[in-house]
């Protein structure tokens, strides 16, 4: 499994996206998608030869992200690609990881699954199979 | 500029080397050196077609690093590198990002300058514009 993206946690998606576009020089390359079961607004973020960014904010006040942007904004997750998911899952099961939310369809990943475990050390793991990413923009 | 790695901040740097190794399958790519500056001990870990990542834990307990720690383990700063760090760190001013460590010698870079800035919404940022790193082990 390799690093496909960063999880990068804000409180507005709209000011996130304009400051990776000011301050860094991404490009938004898909649409606000809404993660239903994480309760998240996604819009990921690429510039060449860097790694993506995704953007993620709470999309009502129930979001458990609410809880970590209270203490601040900032890096997220760590997002692996895996050749397989489920392997994946399975993989990381095995060297003793807890899984935080078991394979289920992700809205921005154009409802390919994705899944989530606790990394140890104060990481939180997101595993996708998928290049798919809903609503990417025509740029 | 683009994203050159990830520092990862860990209590103990022979645990997260272990951690990273064991569990996501990267290699310990330099010895252990110690940057004076920031007070931290630093490993490289890379894993092919992966983004590299920088482990740190505090050297001593006048580290800054363990007010950061005293929160939680976890992703503690992106590292861009840019073309010309004087440059790259004009230009992150000119959007008014603060500078938190002017250019100063890293010795984990084997003694070429680093930065660092407060990248706003949470994000901590170095800065480089070298791709040496010191203590790079034969593996």
């Amino acid at each position: 499994m390799i690093i496909d993206h960063i999880g990068v946690a804000v409180k507005s998606i709209e000011k996130g996206i304009k400051h990776w576009q000011n301050v860094f020089g991404y490009k938004q390359v898909t649409e606000i998608v809404i993660n239903t079961r994480q309760k998240v607004k996604v819009a990921f973020m690429e510039k060449d030869n860097s790694l993506p960014i995704k953007l993620i904010s709470p999309s009502d006040e129930t979001s458990p992200l609410n809880k970590f942007l209270a203490k601040s904004e900032g890096l997220h997750h760590l997002c692996f690609k895996t050749d397989n998911l489920d392997d994946g899952l399975i993989e990381l099961k095995g060297k003793g990881l807890r899984v935080l939310a078991p394979p289920q369809p992700g809205e921005a990943f154009d409802n390919e699954n994705i899944a989530f475990v606790f990394g140890k050390m104060g990481l939180n793991i997101e595993l996708i199979d998928t290049d798919k990413r809903a609503g990417r923009l025509d740029i």
